[in-house]
């Protein structure tokens, strides 16, 4: 007798504790249910988890979001996907809409880490076979890991419902800071080609690491500025950068990120700061106390389940992003 | 002309923030200063450090104590001997007193991690060279770590405490559960051969992990016990011990552990389970509301600097224990 | 045109040259033949193997036991796994009832091997994915492998053996050290929770590793005892437990092991220390040399065809165990 | 819901730039396109490679020959799998027919490199899961690389041109040094136990490096003689050793060959070096500028489009050469 | 008899092929020869090294320029790290002043490569302990070697230059394009805190990849502009700016790069672009063909003499940038 | 305080048991003792090792020899290196005189392992730094290391033992097969520039893996025979070879091999084969049973020792054999 079977595969979804409302809203968009699991944390703090169904040979996914207190987080994605090898799941996908650490991309200064490279090697050594995750600090950081990255973007989502809300005919696309103007152009683009502009930090050279003054670099009168940003998290960059647009007459401020990180006082700031709205998609979870008047949040858990199953069915994620992923 | 240098090594010591009283004490013991260090969290959870001075080519050690919050500490560790590898210093080994997540030693069934060896590989893969701890939950972890781990040894220090206060004429070794007797009969043994006792726990086959019953197997009535365990986290366990021990009619009961977790509620019911002493070390924090009346805390930094000592100057450090460790 | 295919897979079982009654007898359980091999020793010891049947794309399942001599069995399923690797099989799982060198699991003293780590990463190397093991020295060793390891127990066997032919009402579980003690609290919940005891072993601090004497702890007096363990080697230490038993006033003794190395002298030993039965499995060969009256072998190919087919069909393992392996 | 879906796997044909001929004739040969992509190179000499179609899941192939420039189709292999590593192809195989580096296969002297096992390395490196290639300079460069190596052989298509063209009755396989004799045994054993002969390098003691003189070992008189080489390079040595062989003696010289590499001056040198007829296969490109009148090309094409399919449908590739692979 | 001795290191320096004068400036510089070796082609490409002089035991610092073709020079360097590591360097530095594959740091889009890393991890595989590289296209990719990686400045040099020759009354920094501001933003603040510009590129959304049109975003009017780049290729983007910048009415226009690649035609464009002066660092060669007139060369040599010198003693490079790197 | 040292380095050498006189010959020349250890065997043929002297910080070299068994030397080398390791040894080299399964270096056919490879990736998994060795059945093996192979010859000491019995003057070497005529080259040059033979082993193409006859190639009549190898196991082929060379004419025949592997029934072989001496090194050991009147042992101790010590103390190996090692 011969023992030959066709090598089906079965996605299974996982979900760690940080981020419960996304991780069903993804499972609701796929129609997978999330495998059960016990996972709880000891009095010293050490997280415990056990998967109360055979994953065995399973395609398994593995979503997780890194909000406060970010290396609970973190240890517990590992410890998940540590779990899964030994439980001889196939192929491992972490699923991290937020990236952590990514702003530690690069050592600024002698003798720093960087945490970001660290995070991929991590995620690769515990059993991680590939990582999606969305809108990257910076796009070098796909190049951290040793293996297939899906970098999606809520841009297009976001810079849709600008367009349909505020039209694209008086909109000015402002970066609060230097690093992120190569994002902005991103967004002119997609905005019909709308102007531009970044606000200018200068540093005084008597005393270190002192901002010395902020200057609006373009044009940016009577505009109504869509000030853009990768995360935002306690929000005194992105409210000084409002506040400088204001004094350079910008009209109308629109604040548009993906991650909200929204660490206090961040939520005080926002409603304060004079934007007339600010616009976040969930990749990371914005409880009530972290929300205020002018926030609007936009899902992301449609482009992630449709990412999964893409990558489930070996489809090209590419073409989510018409060739542009 | 040609370059040519004596390879001189410095020792450079390096603290995480979980337990700085006990790095100082390395330190004074060690004359060496613990190297100046910028560490500090975000808003939003994420660590960053940074040294104050060139480690470059250094012999480094870095001590980490992990207590609760116990994730923070082990990526903050982690991301330290990151900085040290891209720092270039030359030999990096991680002090770490207590090892965490070592009760996670084996799959107790199936579908669980082995974050033991998880935190080993993590270790090894952030930069670590070596390992350096103290009463390993078992000995195998030892070997979870691909590369030299030096395995001290609290109970020396505890049972010469035990032995100058308490005598050896009446003692019992008494292991709070089967998992620790092979440890008991090492404190049997250097109590002048001191007799043995154990709690076995039944099980309801009824009631699935429900403890049905638990017994002393060996004779303690009369005798003053001494009751061990590699660390004490609610006291849930060990409490119980006092109690089944004394029923049994036990004279005094001592309580000594290397580790002293002593997570809520610890301190009540370990001073009012009826034990007469509760002997532990300093690996961990033991901030004033963890302590209570009966405690006495005994100073592992002694053990830790002669073990870097030893190891910087590669003298022997098994030496330490008669050759027994 | 297009060359798609369904991904199909086949078992295909391997045997080593060490014990074939098991594996024919694994084969015939499973209705899979074992693949033909040219197998032999070079004069001077070096083994060679070739395999007679493409190998490509197969689940491969490597079945070996390692009885003396052991290095010349390991070596050749180190080879053999080389050539499935570099032959193209998919898969690569090492079938080992008996885990070589688990004795030496960790450091005892300084300057030691951790000879089990080194078995663990020796079969990585060579190419095995995944590892099926019975009953390791201790539970930690499936930590020392970077990879699934499925863990099967002959205790339920064993301990229904006992229970039909001796009933539960008047045993005691006897663990011969105190290492075993947590093993036999297993047992003794299998055996409606049984009372417990072991021997304790004193060593005469005068004289470096020199045991003094042996006690029992716990009661054993008119109890038929069942002494547990894991492997019996010469025999020495099961007979010296024996004895002290039926010092100590002990009823019948029975003896259960799964793994029955019975090195010279075991036979005698265990055919003249009183015992009145010894149950073992044939995880190791034991020919007509090794046998002796009062010996019992119970067969361990039914759980590890089970295993294999699990394994192959993506099933569940655990569940082979109630949920606790 | 539950998604479950048939692991099926679909081969993908990748072709590096250097040898376009070969390529499509291996695709005709398979029926399966090659994959469009954008290859071009940056003014500092950068290479730049995307796939215009999906990647994800596929069995991919990438067919590169590497003629001179060498170095420029190595790394545009390397980039090619890194491509299909990020792209998330399933398992990547790198179709080699002329292995690079392969002369640098050991330190012939101290401080040398051994470029062919680093050339196994950066494959690895890169992302190959394993590696076709034809008639290595040395077979035990298949031990270079951790992971299957399909390793074809031209020898058969070579050697029955010769028996067809010229029989068998005259023949004797002559080996250009002493370093191929053992191939050319395998000649003589195909060519019915033809004799055989060597061309024997004396070096001056006197002078580095310095041939001294070549002698004929072995009878070669009145014989037509076949002259076998893996590579023929600039043609020297080739030319040298008819030149000799004519001095002993021989008749007709017949030069056979897998690798053409021939760089300049090898056309002029093997055109009038007095062999009756070149044989040589395609696995590099030959362009006009490096073809002579008597120079006769069989192609690889249909062996390694043969190899494809064998190694995608899991087939014995062993079988193409009746066991001998 | 005992051998102890002291662990004296060596420093040797080895050098590529590609940028004889700048080896020879920096082993002027450090007074230490470059270590004699054989260096050639063969006529297929294949490139051969052995090195004249023993390299064991040696702190090895090899360095490398990368310029066209650059793959062979890339070659080079694996290969010379390869025999380096085979001949026992004690620690094999590699010095690549402008690395390869940098611009390609990322997947633009679905299926590209990260070359960038991929050298990162070639580099490693062939040996590579650490990298020292000047200006890196992006800092991110220091994060892509597992180590450490020096990255050095020739900002501040430039910029003295600058302000010795030009002042900074007057002076506004412009970046080419949007991912260059915030290198912009480091300039103007060593530029005592002059304002900014950059060109704004926007797309044809009709015609993919299809630049629609440059705009000037910030004041350039009257200003003598310092238009920054890390490295000028074939001159396009460069030459564009400047002839946006005169269009807003810009004045003098100075062009300052850190890697000089000079692709044709580069030097006809920047001589006839209308910038006054053109400022470049020789980490790549600047042969005759490629020089022009307004064309100013400052060498780099003394920087990584300084650093090497530093990595050999184990001294801080940090330092050599006031903190900065 | 600050703790600065030099970084001495002292040589401590380790021997396995497998050939203790070469050991204490090497130690002789040294002057350095063998580190004491205790090493035993298990019943079921498990091996224990451990170090009596601290090796933390030491350059330690590990001498062990593979004869029969092999399989349980080469655990025993694997074993102490872990131990080493595990011990905190600052570099360790495997001094291996005859490498195991180096006849196994490729795939002979499909689904073979190549042993040689493996054993080359179980030393470094192990922890061996560096590997000395002597003779290697071929070159290539070097290649199978990732890291330093340092490649001794006895050719020098063989040849020069020839020279000085039988001078050259009608002297022909002779390779026993085709795969040593490259070697059998080496030792003709040695021998100034003699004349040089092989064996030509024909196979029955009607019965597989079945030679037909052998033929001298080559003239040896009245010549003295340098019959080479290296290694001889049971002395079949190079017995068959004395024999075919006596029937064609050859004067006396002297063998040379550097492993003198001497299997049963070796020695009755040589002695009887015609041979007028056989001349071999003790790399194995050859104990009294497999002695025989006409065979000469030269000590390979005095090469080893040399070459450790220049391993030791970084200097050159190359220059011990001038330049061609």
């Amino acid at each position: 007798m011969t023992w030959t079977t066709d090598n089906q595969k079965n996605l299974m979804l996982f979900a760690g504790r940080a981020h419960p409302e996304l991780a069903q809203a993804v499972s609701d968009e796929l129609g997978v249910h999330i495998t059960p699991q016990t996972a709880r944390d000891f009095a010293n703090g050490e997280i415990f988890v056990r998967f109360e169904e055979s994953v065995r040979g399973s395609d398994a996914f593995v979503l997780q979001s890194c909000p406060y207190p970010m290396n609970q987080w973190v240890m517990e994605t590992l410890i998940m996907i540590d779990a899964l090898k030994r439980g001889s799941a196939k192929r491992i996908t972490a699923i991290i809409p937020f990236y952590p650490y990514a702003r530690q991309d690069k050592k600024h200064r002698g003798r720093e880490p960087i945490s970001a490279r660290l995070i991929a090697d991590l995620l690769k050594t515990a059993g991680a076979d590939r990582i999606v995750t969305v809108d990257l600090h910076t796009d070098q950081i796909q190049g951290f890991f040793d293996g297939p990255v899906d970098h999606m973007h809520a841009q297009g989502q976001l810079a849709e419902y600008v367009r349909n809300k505020y039209g694209t005919d008086n909109i000015c696309v402002v970066s609060p800071d230097a690093g992120r103007v190569k994002v902005g152009e991103k967004w002119a683009d997609s905005l019909d080609g709308a102007p531009m502009a970044f606000v200018h930090k200068t540093r005084d050279p008597d005393v270190p690491n002192q901002i010395k003054s902020n200057r609006v670099v373009g044009e940016v009168a009577g505009k109504t500025c869509v000030l853009i940003d990768d995360m935002i998290d306690t929000g005194g960059t992105i409210a000084g950068a409002v506040s400088v647009l204001k004094e350079a007459g910008a009209g109308d401020v629109i604040i548009a990120t993906t991650h909200g990180v929204f660490s206090h006082p961040a939520a005080e700031r926002l409603a304060t700061c004079g934007a007339k709205e600010v616009i976040a998609t969930d990749t990371l979870p914005i409880p009530e106390d972290k929300r205020f008047d002018n926030l609007t949040v936009l899902s992301i858990a449609p482009l992630l389940a449709q990412t999964i199953l893409e990558v489930f069915k070996n489809g090209s994620v590419t073409s989510l992003f018409n060739g542009n992923a």
